[in-house]
């Protein structure tokens, strides 16, 4: 079975997606997505050399859609405190993780899984939101509500330092009575380091 | 084959540490150490219930001997610069889970997998540790040094954005060519925030 309108990597996007999450990223192969946009496989594999290509690029999308387009609206904003900009930003990408981590437990399996292989395509994604911070905290510095630092080398600390709240890896810590108390503190830390 | 001098838990622990190190923990089985101890698995099974305790309470042991005593001995010195100690602290935590990571990885392979699995023996390890941040972070404010607040509260944000650093889940990160850029400007936010 073929299909006839030209096939996009959008599309195959799309379906790849539904069907891992339907089934899951250890029980669905090429064909099952293949079958599912009623393609032969081989049209598929024109595409996306493997079923872990496609697995790598579903997470990717779903990286920049989820995480990453929303967060850069925040950054975006050029007005007003940059302090609360950034814990407004840094809040945001920690529920965020939450939320996925509990509503959307198998896009966060196969992200939580990718953190760990692919080290490329994280790493992208991590500067991307690093770029975002460092735009806050130059802003911030300019504005003198920070002292005057390297905002790069400050953005990448900020990021590291509340990794707990927001890496996969501490998934489980999440659900702790303290880690809002325990957000408070370092976020009362990082901010104090910054003024 | 029984042995007939009287068989401690910390012989069996012994024994358990060298074979599990020898075979690996998924091949090793609770007959091999009793083989190795030259004991009945009856024996043994009366000391230990489960392969699974056995691990745990070898990781635990090395937990103790290879990380909690060291820096117990760091966080016990009541002299010059609590800023300089709170330093040396981290840092050695930093670099001893690094070198376990490098150069013991049997070990650190069990101890990150029991860090996922048995919540509450790493909860008690934790805790251990940040009661030692803790009790410096108490004398730097005794001391005038650093600015008074809840030592428990900034004993665990101490802890928690150093993860990034320490905590297993991270190990791959420490082969970065950044990682000690990093670690120095994560310290100078926490130490700026701490004063």
């Amino acid at each position: 079975m073929t299909n006839e309108s030209p096939l996009t990597k959008e599309m195959i996007l799309d379906a790849a997606e539904q069907v891992l999450r339907r089934y899951g990223p250890d029980k669905t192969s090429v064909i099952d997505i293949a079958k599912f946009l009623q393609v032969s496989h081989g049209t598929l594999y024109r595409h996306f050399s493997s079923k872990a290509a496609l697995r790598e690029a579903v997470t990717e999308r779903w990286l920049d859609i989820s995480i990453a387009e929303p967060l850069q609206e925040i950054a975006d904003r050029a007005e007003g405190s940059a302090a609360e900009q950034l814990r407004l930003w840094v809040e945001t990408l920690i529920k965020k993780k939450r939320m996925h981590a509990s509503d959307d437990p198998e896009m966060f399996v196969m992200y939580a899984d990718v953190t760990v292989r692919i080290g490329d395509m994280i790493a992208m994604h991590i500067n991307r939101l690093i770029k975002q911070i460092a735009s806050i905290i130059e802003r911030g510095m300019q504005a003198g509500e920070f002292k005057p630092d390297s905002a790069d080398a400050i953005a990448r600390a900020v990021f590291m330092a509340t990794e707990s709240f927001h890496h996969p890896a501490h998934a489980q810590e999440w659900s702790s009575e303290m880690i809002d108390e325990d957000f408070e503190t370092v976020w009362r830390l990082i901010l104090s380091g910054l003024k």
